[in-house]
């Protein structure tokens, strides 16, 4: 897991900026940008500034894209039109998306009319979807080519284009027809035509598509790029098989955070680059929502409290029984947020999920039950207890109302995302802390009645 | 997000089982397998036996293992062996380790030598690594070949392999000595030999490397395959981009699994093929022992039973304390968890994420501590207190503690994954029920000694 490096040829005699330029010329970009991100700004341009022109914009693409904005916003107006040229179209609209207002004005002026009709293009997606992250550098074949004239045609806009592995079969319309792989090109008679070889069935994502829904595609039918038509079926870019990696690694630390109940999305910059400031926003409103949330727990504590300073011994074991609700639910709901996002189920498989949730659940409220009893009449056996209620009662509450509860916490787990699923909302919406804080309620509901009603209170 | 579908030559006067045939035939063999699955496996069998075979071994790829080793179960030893010796290396390999004892005893000896001895090459490695996902279905050049020799010699191999998109080229001793892209082959000069245009700086992993490493440098340089070599330097297999993204995947899952406290892994049959007793089985370990740990808190609540009894209201507030803990603490688990697995940042950085951290924590236990004081003061404004006792000391008692429990449920939040990491171990393992059945331990304490000083009691 590590890279043949060219021979070192920075050996002594040569200064550390040097040493980084030829690493900058002899090992792959995303080694040497990784190098640049070390340095303040003016260095990492001292550096690049030396290097080929395109390996340069090569490094350049690699860098994050925090880093990019902060490294474009120093260049004069011409070199950062230059630069934007050079780029991949989709690397180049990113790009273009989260320059400041002034830049954007400043720089479209002093790009190409087809440069600038390719950005706004690519922009004009919203972000999350298929457009807004495919790029327009795909090969495209007449369908009445010959295979040799089609290799031909390949070798001499290879450079240009971000695969030649498949090629895109379309009409004067820019229809998508078909599609071609190179292997297919190079298994063939040299005198069949494109229409003869190419595959008709072939898979693709429209541009106002979820960017996961299309990665998926990529990953389900194992390909190296999923074309993506425009709402006339004319093709207007692809995705790669890299992109979609990066799509799926984005989208899985979306849910996670979004699980465990932090706001935003989780930036480019990286942990230790973020700030402070920012760390706090995307958690603060959610602790603050579920304070306010357990006010309701609070409340109802507030309306029991007569119950419970008439037999302590309930107070004492509130935190257990909303703890493992709590546990339960978070369990269900996550392995149900992670079978819906692999989509192994959908929202109409709601009563089967339901179902053999409520089978899982009775089993584990049994074994709970039982170890609550059995924590209760050990720990508490030198309480001292109001007459007419004996240790074995107070148990038996407390282990009848755990177990309604693990019952109740863990349908409501699996019920809420299913339910977030149906509104077409994302099923990680409902973040396990959230989930938890409801649970409390209705923890805390069952045990009190339980309560009052065994005990006769 | 669609497929093409060839005409519906499936229109009337077809029964259902030559329906399901000629999509066999026509679609991807994704699409097929997805409907086969449906089907019990006499039934799939049925359909499958009149389907061509090489497409039939595809569609039997792309089921899922379970359902593999299932189906393979039924056949005859010489139809299995068939079926296997056309499959891919690496699903072959696979299934082959899923396969029970005495079918792989069964089977082995009718195959061929060379079958057999790649089966046993590739099912030597551990589950997990670099070597257990590789396939052997890889191309390999000499360095001396001409570029027209080296087309040639790929359109003859290109059938056999996996891909063709990169060539490894190889010594006598199958050493690594570079590589070249069908790209490249296109461009070069037809004369050039591969020596001259061959890539010599190959990224690589080994065969005994962890596969989400693997899968990381296939993102990291995004490629269409990595080569896996030996102890020897000897190239031993590829991982392709696709099984990059399965194996990103699967590893999410487990990450989010682990997170949320569910053991074992989640196996390949979805959620709904999943018995009931393996769900349970999943859960039930990790919530005793989350119960055995919660006896710690009994313990505590235990021994300052007399202050909760003089000062009842101090156990109407543990609940919030507790649950307040438990949701900053994960929301730094959560970040520090994700960032550790994107490889943002590593163990040696754990002083300054604890320091942004404590940060963090600082201004959230200010908002929620405030937050704490004002709850307290409106819902417990007419409960009775205990002589020489006012609300107001309790409400600051009681947010002071939650102040001192946000900061340090934060930094043990964010402390526990690092350590973890820095053991080698995944920083998934701290699960966050664990942490917050952790951190009430610590709320529990920081609450109960803070009551006891400030009130005096």
């Amino acid at each position: 897991m590590t890279t043949k490096q060219p021979n070192p040829q920075t050996a002594n005699n040569v200064n550390p900026a040097e040493a980084l330029r030829t690493l900058c010329e002899k090992s792959h970009p995303a080694v040497a940008a990784e190098a640049l991100s070390a340095l303040d700004v003016a260095a990492a341009w001292d550096i690049l500034r030396d290097v080929t022109p395109s390996i340069r914009t090569e490094i350049f693409s690699h860098l994050t894209p925090s880093l990019q904005v902060e490294m474009v916003g120093t260049l004069p107006r011409a070199d950062m039109a230059r630069l934007l040229s050079d780029m991949p179209p989709d690397d180049r609209a990113d790009l273009f998306r989260r320059l400041p207002e002034e830049s954007r004005d400043a720089v479209l002026p002093a790009l190409a009319e087809a440069e600038r009709e390719d950005i706004r293009r690519l922009t004009d997606y919203e972000d999350g979807t298929s457009g807004a992250v495919m790029t327009s550098e795909y090969a495209t074949l007449p369908p009445d080519l010959t295979v040799t004239d089609a290799i031909e045609r390949l070798r001499e806009i290879a450079p240009d284009k971000e695969t030649i592995y498949y090629s895109y079969v379309v009409d004067d319309e820019r229809k998508l027809l078909g599609f071609v792989s190179l292997k297919d090109l190079i298994l063939a008679r040299r005198d069949a035509t494109i229409r003869d070889i190419m595959h008709e069935d072939v898979i693709f994502a429209r541009a106002s598509d979820d960017q996961e829904d299309a990665a998926r595609l990529i990953q389900k039918y194992d390909l190296i790029a999923l074309p993506i038509v425009n709402e006339d079926g004319a093709l207007v870019g692809i995705i790669t098989h890299d992109d979609a990696i990066d799509i799926i690694t984005q989208e899985h630390t979306e849910d996670m955070r979004r699980f465990m109940a932090i706001a935003g999305s989780a930036g480019t910059e990286g942990y230790l680059r973020t700030p402070f400031w920012k760390h706090v926003q995307q958690r603060v409103g959610w602790l603050v929502g579920l304070a306010a949330l357990g006010l309701v727990s609070g409340l109802i504590i507030h309306e029991f409290e007569a119950t419970l300073t008439q037999v302590i011994i309930l107070a004492l074991y509130m935190p257990m029984v909303a703890d493992t609700g709590g546990n339960t639910g978070s369990q269900s709901a996550t392995v149900v947020v992670r079978a819906l996002a692999l989509r192994e189920i959908a929202p109409r498989d709601a009563w089967r999920v339901l179902l053999k949730e409520f089978q899982v659940s009775v089993f584990l409220a049994a074994v709970l039950g039982c170890l609550a009893w059995a924590k209760v009449v050990w720990l508490s056996q030198d309480t001292a207890l109001p007459p007419g209620i004996t240790l074995s009662n107070v148990a038996l509450v407390i282990a009848a109302a755990l177990t309604g509860q693990v019952v109740t916490a863990t349908l409501i787990g699996a019920l809420l995302p299913l339910a977030a699923a149906r509104l077409k909302l994302d099923p990680a919406v409902v973040a396990s802390p959230a989930l938890t804080t409801i649970v409390d309620i209705t923890g805390l509901l069952i045990y009190f009645f339980t309560a009052r009603w065994l005990l006769g209170l």
